[in-house]
């Protein structure tokens, strides 16, 4: 769906609810919806906001800054920019496009900002409705052009992960090995990670959200790698673990489990299915396997601009997947004191099945 | 100050104020009032939140990922785990604690989270008190322990500077350096960079906000490397610009009024002084060069456990400079088509004067 598809929809959705424009401020909703790709430094120093008013074209506000960026970006789209902030070019401006009621992005205002545009609605008049997750819920189904995207982003993401995994030997720390990875990922052009890379090597890769630390590789113990990266404005999320040297059984045995709950679980997605029933295939096999209570993490989650978006693969939605939707698989079994052991591919959702976009298959089937 | 004396100085505010509890949600807040150091991955995914009621010892709540963290860090306060989010566990508790009116940090509070504590908070006759910067205001003055903290990140992020500087050669890329300089950061033990590390060269030095790219280094432009590292929570900020090979004229004279600019605000920088009329003695100097429309940014900002936070030195800013403030000096003079130039320092206030933190001269006076 081109750009300004999204805006007619999101414009046709603001009539039928009798809302003369909404607001987005979150970073990755105002790029979709207008391709300006600034991120945000963090929701108290915003890059600029977008305002889409019910019947007439969309104005991008940002200032000074990232005016060149922002005008090179969108496309039929007028950029204006503030000097003095937001609000006060808001105050100006909604009067004149005759808006009495405004739709705001309630989660991703501060409860301070929103303090401060009452008092300005007020002023004028205006009524302020809040919405959570109106263009979250249209990313959420991807089209071609968006899984073409994700698809080269996941493939860059191996490319860099291969040129990381070949050159591993145990004098290196996992902070050597998250930045070379990190370093690589910016040489072959990625934006920036999609997140922190994770290295962990033995007993700490027990813990699902380690920091690297100066500490050396052990090569007889698991070592995990969780590492993505953003291309053309989408993520990849992939995690991959092994043993530089030598696998010992009791590895191989928790390895080959969470690889059957993980091919279990992908065999199983289509559209129509819920996500709890996905993770549930993954969750029983682990089970059954004697390791139910060490996978304490849901299967998986929704990839886009977004690492992390909706659908959640988790026991607790009970929503069907949707043709179009992408989402990791993700597995893993965590002993304390032993290590741990993720295996993360991500999938398109498809009418009957879905396609596995991950291409690398290193230590997956050992 | 030690954390319990923060501790008591907040409780005693809440007392005055008729305020049963405060929830304080903001990361560096929780750190500087209960030593948990884990930062929020965004204000979306919180690593945790501090109550301190009025009249009893302060809770730490976090989730199973950062028990272990939570419970090594913090010395004298319970930590206690939520399973379905903070807000179950609040429900439960605030009752229990006999809390009737709690007040919340309104500037790291979604609106989205806001009426979810609404609605929990009339089902118990709860009144909500939205506070904005109550614990920043403690932060702005730095006792002892936490300048020489500060000093530690500063020299520690020149050490870093030095050995990026000497190895700088015309065939890197800004990637290059910026990817050298935060390795090098984590290998020295830095928590993190505070901030993306810039390195712009040539003209696009003039962009105040460049991000680094697949650009070689200009060996006859100027490049301009702003970097800062956070040690032990506290952070460092510090801006050179040099011409790797040969300086023009014409960038010897620019250099040497924005180094006159500093020196002369640093020199006048002490308790009593507004902030205001510390920003006007650089500009004035910038101005009477001929380069007063290309300083667009303000002189300097507060550091401490945020890179960027209050005081902010800058022309609308009209309250007084207070001993034991920690502020950033850095004028600049950006020339669009042509390059910028921009040199920070770090200072503490104190009661006639200032004390720099930083030792390195590179590229100072030249």
């Amino acid at each position: 769906m081109s750009i300004s598809k999204r805006i007619e929809k999101i414009q046709a959705g603001l009539r039928r609810k009798k809302i003369d424009a909404i607001l987005i401020t979150e970073p990755h909703n105002r790029r979709y919806l207008s391709g300006y790709s600034a991120p945000d430094h963090d929701i108290g120093e915003s890059s600029g906001a977008l305002l889409i008013p019910a019947r007439r074209s969309p104005l991008l506000f940002t200032d000074f800054r990232f005016k060149i960026q922002a005008e090179s970006e969108v496309d039929g789209l007028e950029v204006m920019l503030y000097t003095k902030g937001l609000l006060p070019l808001l105050q100006q401006l909604l009067p004149e496009l005759e808006v009495s009621t405004l739709a705001f992005e309630s989660h991703y205002t501060l409860h301070s900002v929103f303090e401060k545009m009452q008092t300005m609605a007020e002023k004028f008049s205006i009524t302020l409705a809040p919405m959570d997750g109106l263009v979250e819920k249209m990313r959420v189904i991807k089209d071609g052009t968006e899984i073409d995207k994700i698809r080269r982003s996941v493939l860059l993401n191996e490319e860099v992960f291969q040129e990381i995994y070949t050159t591993i030997t145990p004098g290196q720390t996992e902070i050597d090995i998250a930045l070379a990875v990190e370093a690589t990922m910016r040489k072959k052009g990625a934006e920036s990670p999609s997140f922190d890379t994770i290295t962990a090597t033995g007993k700490r890769s027990a813990l699902p959200h380690a920091v690297p630390g100066l500490v050396r590789i052990k090569k007889n113990k698991p070592l995990m790698i969780d590492m993505g990266l953003i291309l053309d404005g989408y993520c990849s999320d992939m995690t991959r673990t092994f043993v530089p040297k030598k696998a010992s059984k009791k590895y191989l045995k928790i390895h080959r489990l969470v690889r059957k709950a993980q091919l279990a679980a992908t065999k199983a997605i289509r559209a129509g299915i819920s996500a709890a029933a996905i993770d549930k295939i993954a969750r029983d096999i682990i089970t059954d396997g004697g390791y139910g209570k060490h996978f304490g993490h849901a299967l998986g989650h929704g990839v886009g601009l977004a690492v992390h978006e909706e659908p959640r693969l988790s026991s607790r939605n009970r929503k069907f997947l949707r043709a179009g939707m992408v989402v990791t698989v993700e597995p893993g079994i965590y002993l304390p004191g032993w290590g741990g052991i993720r295996l993360e591919n991500m999938v398109v959702v498809r009418k009957d099945d879905c396609e596995v976009l991950n291409q690398d298959t290193t230590w997956l089937d050992i």
